[in-house]
């Protein structure tokens, strides 16, 4: 099937899953959508998220994908029933895949969780987690600072390490043994997150277990692409081009051409 | 949905399968089926592998499992279709799991692959590989003897040790990062396997994966028990019960019990 699989977020974060989709099936084009005229999504309300999430969802179905990935950890803890019920084609968000891994990993059955405000308020970790392993105990913290760091294009700077620090501080010394990375904003920070939670803790990233049920998926429903062809995947921003530009190929290693999106709708912001 | 999940093998090895599920999936019902008494299937023709597996199927079926898995390398790789035609639940293998966790890990895109006679043979691994990721190489290596010593219970003697070594031998040296333990019997072996292979190659288990795997496709069908019980597995061994209980009580570090099964067709050895 050669349609392509497309890809949304608030913002930059989203790109992490496209990266591992390029790396773990490197035959699926993508078409992205990086809402980063409205991002963060963390802090607003899961109403107004699940409205953003609609209007993209609308703008990227005239491409005729096969597949949507809702990218991003916030508009899938609030909006991902709404979208599977408005669209006929396979929607996956990115809450389970890093639910299942972290069950796959976890030796002491208690997991720590990092998210936006809305992510960890929604408590959507803990009821996958639960859903699948009803005596996982769970850590939840947000960690609203992080993901805007990420989309100003800041994750090297000396200040991110530093909230980074300060984001996770409540977690140091609880007893568990993996960490969900529940916001797709944080492999950006993986290097700091990993340095301040130390070699015991292993770092769940929900962006690479989602490309791998990605792959699962469309496996099992007889839709991966049989083109020889490298795809040429699209890009698309509703905010300022040129950063997203900047922190995408940084990212990707990759030349990429995005094409901006001025949305026709009320802008709620 | 409160009905079991099937698993089969030639013997032991799908055990390895059960104690992932086990762990991964703690509210789901196992029922097993170890063709203990026609163990192992790696150096048997495709035909005769594939009349086994339908028996099998044959017999588990009349319990009104929720999902099939064959968990054992070698019947999937010469099996799996011919199974998927014959019911109507989802049937699931250990290939592809494997094969996909080993695209997430590799940096490389060079894995290494053991397994039975038969398994090598099928190519099934690279073929699995390659149809989602084209670029992947692939260095295999049949280990015939390595699954008869997981049958005898003698995974931890000396001579188990040896036999390892001597098995992976002409994959020393390969520029592999990752190693798919190709063989659902292998994980009994994970730390002399670990110890050759050194700490630069990740060993992949297709056990593992599978799990993880069937919790997806449970999730995704809408299969998931609900119920909040602990579930009573049920163990069915066609080979004598005692050796298969005392490797099965060990490995899954619980009490079952075993139900001997006297095929009623011809028996082929």
């Amino acid at each position: 099937m050669q349609q392509a699989i497309a890809v949304l977020d608030s913002g930059v974060g989203g790109l992490t899953v496209v990266k591992e989709l390029m790396r773990q099936l490197p035959q699926e084009k993508v078409i992205y959508f990086g809402d980063t005229a409205r991002s963060p999504y963390g802090p607003r309300s899961a109403g107004e998220v699940r409205t953003f999430t609609r209007q993209i969802v609308e703008y990227l179905i005239q491409f005729n994908p096969k597949m949507i990935v809702i990218a991003c950890n916030t508009a899938t803890a609030v909006a991902i029933e709404d979208i599977r019920e408005r669209v006929s084609i396979p929607v996956i968000g990115v809450i389970l895949p890093g639910a299942r891994a972290a069950i796959k990993t976890t030796r002491s059955g208690v997991i720590g969780v990092i998210g936006t405000d809305g992510t960890i308020r929604s408590n959507a970790y803990e009821y996958a987690l639960r859903l699948i392993s009803p005596n996982i105990q769970v850590y939840s913290e947000a960690c609203p600072l992080l993901a805007p760091f990420v989309e100003k294009g800041l994750f090297g700077a000396d200040s991110a390490n530093e909230v980074v620090e300060q984001s996770l501080r409540q977690l140091i010394g609880k007893p568990i043994d993996c960490l969900i990375l529940g916001c797709t904003h944080y492999p950006f920070l993986v290097e700091a997150i990993s340095r301040v939670m130390g070699p015991d803790v292993t770092l769940i990233s929900s962006a690479d277990e989602t490309a791998r049920e990605i792959s699962t998926i469309l496996y099992h429903r007889d839709m991966l692409t049989s083109s020889g062809q490298l795809p040429i995947h699209q890009f698309f921003c509703s905010g300022e081009p040129e950063l997203f530009k900047r922190i995408a190929q940084n990212w990707l290693k990759e030349q990429i051409s995005i094409t901006p999106v001025v949305w026709q709708v009320p802008n709620i912001l």
